[in-house]
């Protein structure tokens, strides 16, 4: 086993402070990793506070990681020592059902293991539970890794892991590109993320937003309209103008004004609501044939995929990096949304406080 | 002008009485149709009392119709006097936009006219809005009327001109057939077709309703199964079975045990249910990437499409003939849910009184 340092809770209710763990020693498929930046996403938050069930003390964050690979088992193929390499809210899966097989290992139909507060079916640690990327390592099956273009700033992809293949996925999925109206609805991690991705891939991009300073940041970031959601006559004006939605809206929230956005056969996809949605009308649905849909994440060769694609059109996220110490109010201001777009922790933090 | 008899009320409160109006003489492209049958449709019955707003009285109900042409103007080509034809819920529409360019003038864009209650763009008459097909006669633009295949019983083959469409064009818009597994919500005039035309198209057709009654009769019609949706083990025991399903309960209603029903990527259209639906979570759909769609009745080359499928299965409605006297009767018994499947006018029994 490799001791390991990192950051944990140990009730809903405590801080984020040090702590010292084990990790694995490489098996012959596995990929041992030395982690350089791990990004914050909202969802490192929800489940330090339990705020979704079932969380697992003591508990550490983060499956927004990136780093260099130090060592690889014999049977690995694809890394070697020094590789940039990526982990994202996956470690493993079943490998054998229908969505396995199809490289959707994010809907295993015997449930995936979480990066993080996952039942860790692997083992070889005494800890039942999976840790996360608020540490100095981790080691991961060679399926569950990803390679990390050397032409991207390390830190600046690290959200790419979670926020970038959320949003990536269903744009591909429901074959976002040129010709496309495409409106992004909220503008934080996620919606960033959308912007840039429906722009890269030729669409023509709408910020929907309540905020008209988010609508000019939106602009700074590659949409090329916003529509202020607020505003009820641009609202009704927009009625059936939309392709696609990409609902970054992380709470529950009236669905109606959205739907009528969309053009006939149009899409709206949910990604960040992980809740009830308050109002649901019928109609919009029946009247011009929409969907509403719901995405998570993405799978390991499409994770690739969105990676390479980011490599070569120079698309990395909107970071503060910060030092691990400063975890805890991190926190606070991701609560706030007083973050462009993403905090990172630069883990070369925690070794020198650890020394 | 061509005098007419029907059935109309004066107000949301009033029944059905005769009534008396003018249809327009033919023009050019115009069919004149001698109305053999007419469905009872449950919106004629929304309509009537008002219930949606906009009902426009004096108000004649009816968009299920069946008739033999009588006459045809000079630019008809497709039909000639004595065709068995019918007409649904559209008498015209813009004709120019994209859905109707598409065939698909059930979404036109600059809205359609209904059969009844929708204001009369031909003009011809002195009545600003549209009567329906509880009348004697009607004349119809020619790319508004359907071809009904003369081996089907014309009174049983009425209610395929509504019912029938809007549960064939979701089936074959979602592209369903053998190897799917399909669920059945609601067995009414809607669920009936619906499981008639899954069958046919090759699924496993499992019904799914709180009444075992209803089960036993769903597996007459064609059902393969049945499940019951207040059975909570059954329900479990079913999550990530289908891959479609179609929902035709009228009411809003708590759609998240439906949603759960389906696999990853699969979809659950709602056909019946015009108003909100009262529990809609974001989890179902995000973590099998499912979607949820509307779909509204068909346009005219797909209602002659299902027509044709119809006539080459044997397919028609299962109806119970009244005369038009026992209109009011039947109104309240549709309410009740008290018809296996559809009310049927019979207008030889309209002619009769009028004479």
């Amino acid at each position: 086993m490799m001791k390991t340092i990192g950051y944990a809770t140990h009730s809903p209710t405590d801080t984020l402070q040090p702590f010292t763990f084990e990790r694995r020693e490489p098996r012959p498929e596995d990929v041992a990793i030395d982690i350089l930046y791990c990004g914050i996403c909202h969802s490192d938050i929800h489940s330090a506070r339990n705020e979704w069930g079932g969380t697992h003390y003591p508990y550490v964050p983060g499956h927004e990681i990136v780093g260099r690979v130090t060592a690889v088992g014999d049977k690995v193929s694809k890394f070697k020592p020094g590789d940039l390499v990526g982990v994202g809210c996956l470690v493993d899966s079943c490998r054998h059902c229908a969505a396995c097989e199809e490289g959707l290992e994010q809907y295993c139909d015997n449930g995936f293991t979480g990066t993080y507060n996952g039942e860790d079916k692997i083992g070889g640690t005494p800890h039942p539970f999976t840790f996360g990327g608020y540490s100095d390592k981790i080691t991961v099956d060679e399926r569950f890794v990803l390679r990390i273009p050397e032409t991207l700033d390390p830190a600046a992809a690290a959200p790419l892991l979670c926020a970038g293949i959320t949003t990536y996925s269903p744009l591909r999925h429901w074959k976002i590109g040129a010709g496309h109206t495409v409106g992004i609805i909220g503008l934080g991690g996620l919606g960033h993320m959308g912007i840039k991705f429906a722009h890269a891939l030729g669409a023509h991009v709408v910020m929907i937003t309540t905020s008209p300073e988010k609508g000019y940041d939106a602009q700074k970031l590659g949409a090329d309209e916003v529509l202020l959601s607020t505003d009820k006559e641009a609202m009704q004006a927009a009625q059936n103008r939309f392709d696609f939605l990409l609902n970054t809206i992380p709470v529950g929230h009236d669905v109606d004004p959205y739907m009528a956005l969309l053009k006939r056969d149009g899409t709206m996809v949910i990604v960040g609501a992980v809740e009830a949605l308050t109002q649901v009308n019928g109609i919009p649905f029946i009247f011009r044939r929409r969907s509403m849909a719901g995405s998570l994440i993405g799978g390991l060769p499409e994770t690739q995929e969105m990676l390479d694609f980011c490599g070569e059109h120079h698309i990395t996220c909107d970071i503060e990096t910060i030092e691990i110490k400063d975890v805890n109010t991190a926190y606070d201001r991701t609560i706030k949304g007083d973050v462009k777009y993403r905090f990172v922790i630069d883990m070369a933090s925690l070794k020198q406080e650890a020394a």
